[in-house]
């Protein structure tokens, strides 16, 4: 049973409180469209067979589809997105025993040409509107600039063809030691010591406008045309951020890398408390285990980051790379919500139960020596509360037992009880009976009355309980619920 | 731009009312699985290339994935279960040009075992609250019988083995002549014509509760104990339909059939008068144009039925198909509706424009020589109204002109803005404007109001906007918009 569906109904209500609309793109890409766009992890793709007609494969995340129905409609020079769906990948086929994998993402993007890092700011507003309301504990929004990271690489002295790699080093400092992360470059990438060292001079800072500040007194790095232009753009973001309220949340990092290789300008990335990893495990648990282990976290998904629960960035060129024209190459910043691993935190955190459906009212009815079992009676009371919106449910039975039905209630957390009992009825009377009621609670046997007065008698009755339920916390909220079933499990 | 979402969330909400919860099955399913359970139309099955691991397709329904599911879930001897998604089809290679074919099925189905046709009477009452509900004008539930119209061809004269394809012939009776009908049973599938006029003298019947009372007195049928049995399901169906008030709205119709061979029970078809084909058209057109006409509709699917928004019926045998106990044969109820039909109708009934988006107001800023674009003013006032949970929306433009941000918020159909001056704000104050007033109107120019009331103002505002636009009908209603796309146009 999940809470899914409230986590998509807050994240939805955030995006259009921003004005996105949705867009809907198909689960099928021309091989093509996904091919080069994911380095190494581009084995993962699923393939549809050769069946004729075009070859194509599943979609492996929303973002590169994204930006190829922008390059075909040249048309939308500027829009704000959003996308809820699932994606594909597949696990090392001699490790899976077949296992599928499919898992949603969440994302929001704002495409167009507009004054720096405004949208930029807006996203990371967004964000935080979204961890608020989906009440996930303290995190922090890591951020940094891409290039920011090239141009200190540049400073430092790292040669071109290694940046990629050391940049891949760099990012594992959330989870590993300095000297880990030194004798990766050093020892598996043959970087030079000396160079080495003095990356670690910057990559092990973290910290809010104050190391902007910092950064912004070191010649040595400014001098570089490319860190320059990244200051610049953190500095005129960071302004944003405190007219947004959104400052106390960040957290400039400079190790803070992103692997894809879209990226242009900045990036960040979620971490929560409950998602961050214990501290000071080794590089080598950087990337979580695959297909060996069936229990694997699916949201332990690289593009959004090992114990992160969102990440994004800004990839202005990504668009241009499916246009046939000058018109087709928008600019975008855009986010990527791990659902998965912000259900596990939901569960993780959740206090009381999760009700198995939303009914409201279960009508049964009762009955001593020749009880008829009221069915059409139940199920007449159950179509006025249905016209009147109340969620309701009889037993499909001509004559249940009283006890069998209180237990069909109780099994689902039905908050009331309509009871029809043959004398009453006659005198146009039914029985409302609040679920649960403790002893001695005057209604704890219900309440008689009169039959036209039902439905605005629950409706006051839900409308309280309702008003109630907000101090239960996370329970009061959870009044949607689904079954979910990942993989195919044959 | 589509009005899915609102689709979506008013078949949700009556799927809820009735006490269901949603399941979501993977999108891949075994080949294994779906094989043989659609008869000619397999061939249009997306099978996974086989890249290791185990054969996969992409579902091609939502039915037969539930029932494997159910069977493969044998402590789940009862649910009510909703679900929306994507099913995927594939077009005749050599006519496609590689088209790809994805479209949203929406299914509801009741599992167990229960008292006679309580449940079967329950998912028709669902179906008349979502069409009430979705507004899509006059409709019928037509209403047939598999042990009816099976009684009735033995009792015909029948051969065994003609059965399904005289049923077929039988089903093109909504959208062809009995002329044409016979034709193709003698003709084409060289029945006896005596038997064809005998099926003919019953076929063409429909009606409501007189038809069930003339069968139930034909001796000649009710001798047939198939007949007797599906007859007696019909008149309990009816008692319970006539408490729920559904009965105005069904038509028993002896002609229906439904192609899909695991019905075992009652068989229902939704036509509005929106969906429903020019009376008398060829039986050659009962199969809708596939895929050498691009603009086919994709929801004259065949699950559905041609000309008509939803179908579905009683499937008892499907589910133990899968499973491996006795244990895992639960019977099942369920009806599918046809998304992409129901939006066309809606759309084509829909007057006035849908927007955009659903911003609510548009933040703006004016001034004079100097003028420095009040940006951080712009987003504080929007950081403002966004705590509040007010949808809004600024223009990414340091010093935006006035006019451009007015049709900003024009293009969208933003109701109010806010507009800020230095001077104004200098006193504490800014200005709301409500978009669209008249000449004349007291407020045509905005009103000045204390900063600290912007909140109070602007929902008070909203609120009573809101209660006006229920008189415009649909247009009120279509706050929640999309953008679709539906191939990849490659």
């Amino acid at each position: 049973m999940v809470i899914r569906d409230k986590i998509f109904s807050t994240i939805t209500d955030v995006f259009k409180r921003h004005g996105a609309v949705t867009i809907d793109t198909p689960v099928f890409e021309l091989r093509e469209v996904l091919t080069g766009k994911y380095g190494e992890d581009s084995k993962l793709i699923y393939d549809l067979a050769d069946q004729g007609g075009e070859i194509c494969s599943l979609r492996y995340d929303l973002t590169v589809p994204f930006a190829r129905w922008l390059a075909m409609n040249p048309t939308i020079q500027s829009i704000k997105r959003y996308h809820i769906a699932k994606v594909y990948r597949r696990d090392q086929p001699a490790m899976t025993k077949g296992r599928m994998r499919e898992f949603y993402q969440c994302d929001f993007d704002i495409a167009g040409t507009y004054d720096p890092m405004l949208p930029d700011a807006e996203i990371l507003r967004i964000t935080t509107e979204i961890l608020d309301n989906l009440d996930l504990g303290n995190y922090t929004i890591k951020i940094n600039h891409r290039k920011i990271l090239d141009g200190l690489f540049q400073v430092c002295g790292v040669p071109i063809d290694k940046i990629r790699s050391i940049s891949s080093a760099v990012d594992k400092l959330d989870k590993a030691t300095w000297e880990d992360v030194r004798r990766e470059m050093t020892e598996e990438k043959e970087l030079d010591p000396e160079v080495a060292d003095r990356i670690g001079g910057y990559v092990q800072k973290k910290g809010g406008r104050e190391l902007l500040d910092e950064l912004l007194e070191d010649e040595n790095l400014t001098s570089n045309e490319a860190f320059a232009s990244g200051l610049k753009d953190m500095g005129l973001l960071f302004d944003y951020l405190e007219v947004l309220h959104v400052m106390p949340k960040l957290s400039f990092d400079l190790s803070l890398a992103r692997g894809l290789d879209y990226y242009t300008g900045i990036i960040y990335e979620v971490v929560t408390e409950a998602s961050a990893p214990p501290a000071g495990k080794s590089a080598k648990l950087r990337r979580a285990p695959k297909s060996d282990d069936p229990d694997a976290d699916r949201s332990s998904d690289d593009s959004i980051g090992i114990g992160s629960i969102a990440a994004g960035g800004r990839y202005d060129e990504l668009v241009g790379m499916f246009a046939n024209s000058a018109k087709g190459r928008v600019p975008c910043v855009g986010i990527s919500f791990g659902v998965d691993r912000i259900f596990s935190i939901t569960k993780a955190r959740m206090t009381g139960e999760v009700r198995g459906n939303e009914v409201e009212v279960y009508v049964m009815a009762f009955g001593g020596k020749g009880f008829t079992g009221l069915l059409k009676e139940r199920m007449e009371v159950c179509r006025i509360l249905w016209d009147a919106g109340v969620k309701a449910e009889f037993m499909y039975k001509n004559k249940p037992k009283l006890p069998h039905q209180f237990a069909g209630a109780e099994k689902n957390g039905v908050p009331f009880a309509v009871v029809l009992g043959e004398d009453e009825l006659k005198e146009g009377k039914v029985k409302i009976k609040e679920m649960g009621l403790p002893e001695g609670h005057p209604e704890k046997n219900g309440v008689d009355i009169n039959m036209d007065g039902l439905v605005a008698q629950i409706r006051k009755r839900l409308a309280k309980k309702e008003g109630g339920a907000g101090a239960v916390g996370i329970e009061g909220n959870l009044r949607s619920v689904a079954l979910e079933e990942k993989t195919p499990e044959v």
